[in-house]
């Protein structure tokens, strides 16, 4: 579909009609990072293991936002999530001074509509999050790109990012 | 300061008492962009003049966004935000296929700590509408890179993103 | 049915169990006003072509307290709303120095319980945040009267308001 | 003041700063009111006594609104109400069939920028909460007209709606 | 079921995926009681018929807090609720200057996952309401134990709390 | 002081004007617990070494809740929080099959009002999101009770909860 039917006869915002779309299963992925400095990097490592858990609040704070997704996003959806998970995987390349750790936000749902939003807002968040929690350490983290890696389910059918 | 303050003795996340920190006027200034495909690119343009106006939405969401920053990123803390305002600059290339809308989100407020992350927050959920309204148009949306550009106030001083 | 049915054998209130309904396509549709004076009706005419569109913003405040009823409203149950539509109308007697513009909030779902009150809080929330926006230049616009204009959908049947 | 001020140089919304205004005690008084049927007002006024307190709800709704205005209004700033209270008034005409409840919602606070549009929204969601306990028992209710009444404190110096 | 189901395999909470539950009625009920002083028994008492009625404020609360679960407990999932009651039974014992509350919430839903939280969590902020309520009298108020008496649905079946 | 003061002269809920105290650093501490079963115990201490940290999700739990208070609960007043802290104490007795995990919260403010209903309600909102991570294990667990510890600053003076 080509068009922003996101607005009505006035050329003003809608939240589009979806009752008469079908219940199906529906799952989507998104992917962030967070660049970090060494400092940082080492702190949320070992913080990790005893000094206290970045990535823990992280996870807490894309699934809270996850289930908030609609009130964020103006023209959303509100949606019964049925599951919300993230991953976090580190990219680290001491010799370039690079520190890097990737998020996945995993999100299913059993609606009428996509949840596509639901997880590029939970992995938003989390990134945000990190962000907040190390910020004393550094403040020139750059978080992103954000995407969607993929998602499954509904009419428009499934979709997976051509990363060639 | 090179440490995460946002631990207590337990290891546990905390919000860090600033009970002690003066109450200054405070400013940030952060940024990101969303990159489209041309289609979206030119739905966008004209919605703006005469089919409905995304990024109007989308400045809506930021600031409503930037108000509920402590509700979405855990640790921090609740502020009475003076002002928050957002800005967008198209940058095209069409010969490169090449369109990409910049978010510019300005946070003040006048309180004992500084509001870098309602001004990340703000650009963030002002991106993110802008992909959930023309994700009909093409999912390969991408978001980001989302930095900080400036602070101002508060004793730690002002920073400026350094970007050579 | 005649009986306030919110109220325990306690007489204190509850939300009444709807677990037993059907779920079917309901619609609402509700309106209000804002009597304005002269200076700002110029002012949202122009905006809405160059200054600054005061519509727009009313448009996603009723969208999103459309979404949020149910934490304004106590007695609100919980839905997922399929769609909801804001339309602006002005009814204008220069001669009369008249100004006034009609807002008709349009709300679906497929759910147990009706769409009555995300239709009137969509509504209100519109036209407050005409108020809030045009304040600068009078304080003495009058908000409403706000109706119920028909419904459809559920046991109890449709309803339609008889303006004879 | 003229003008509208919640644009900026792009003609796109802003929350506008008011991070140098004075924080002085600020007062609002906003009144609506809900225009009932016979057998509505009957199942209320002794609801009141023994079979359950439709204006209780109501008054708690209405509180709770007024502190989650910055939440419900795109562009009003958060504050730290310091007060809120709402009365409730019958004017009834058994002769001409007329019952109508008014509601009274004073807000106070003290802080940089007025509570006109708190009282406003308290006495909205009050008022929406009555039609939705009594909905039952009548579809026809009328909320409103729905005005600011009176405002003291800041620089635009105080406000009371001239009635004559 | 014996494990925590709640973790991912990177041992990081998540939000367990419901989406091949069945769409049963589920019910859940919880207990929890405040402990006043005498004085404020009888300011609660008398309240209730002239003065102003604490525990109907405290029934609004739980009955908003239930519908807020999801936003307040991390790894709860969004439900619709269909019903929620809360009733309150005195416990007094005069001789022994024993003056105790107990609060019965109930909630019901048709869906994929159980109620327990939810009635857990009305009945703790209708408690934490009656001790914000009454504090000025008496801070030494004790809530709890807080508790789930039975639960009803789903394919865990059905549980009773023995009291033996 | 003695009375009920959150009812206005109709004997109806509001929340009390307090525009005329001061701002003073006050903090409170509050603490409930959570008793479970040997199975749990095991879990949750295991939990936060590797297979995933209960407490961690609590600990976000609680502290997003004490920001929340004033919208979970209804005459509260809005306070911008300058610090939230829990801390989690085990008490075993392996020997009488008694495992408690004890919850302590503190919360900061510079404010006008008090903050005892943060630092509860941040208890409560930790201890109920324990009971949801670990109710797959046995829904016997028991939290409470519930009470504050001490308050310090404002007008009604220092308070500590007398234990003997």
């Amino acid at each position: 579909m080509s068009e922003l039917t996101h607005f009505n006869e006035q050329g003003r915002a809608r939240m589009v009609d979806i009752s008469e779309k079908n219940e199906t299963v529906r799952t989507a992925r998104a992917t962030t990072s967070v660049r970090v400095n060494e400092l940082i990097y080492r702190q949320i490592r070992e913080g990790g293991n005893k000094k206290g858990d970045v990535l823990a609040v992280a996870q807490v704070a894309g699934i809270m936002a996850a289930k908030n997704t609609s009130q964020i996003i103006p023209m959303c959806h509100p949606l019964m999530l049925s599951g919300v998970d993230i991953e976090f995987e580190w990219a680290v390349d001491e010799a370039a001074d690079s520190y890097e750790v990737f998020l996945y936000a995993t999100v299913r749902t059993k609606g009428s509509t996509g949840v596509e939003m639901e997880a590029l807002t939970a992995a938003s968040a989390a990134a945000l999050t990190i962000y907040d929690m190390c910020k004393a350490a550094g403040k020139d983290m750059v978080i992103g790109p954000t995407m969607l890696l993929e998602k499954t389910g509904g009419k428009s059918g499934d979709y997976s990012r051509n990363e060639a």
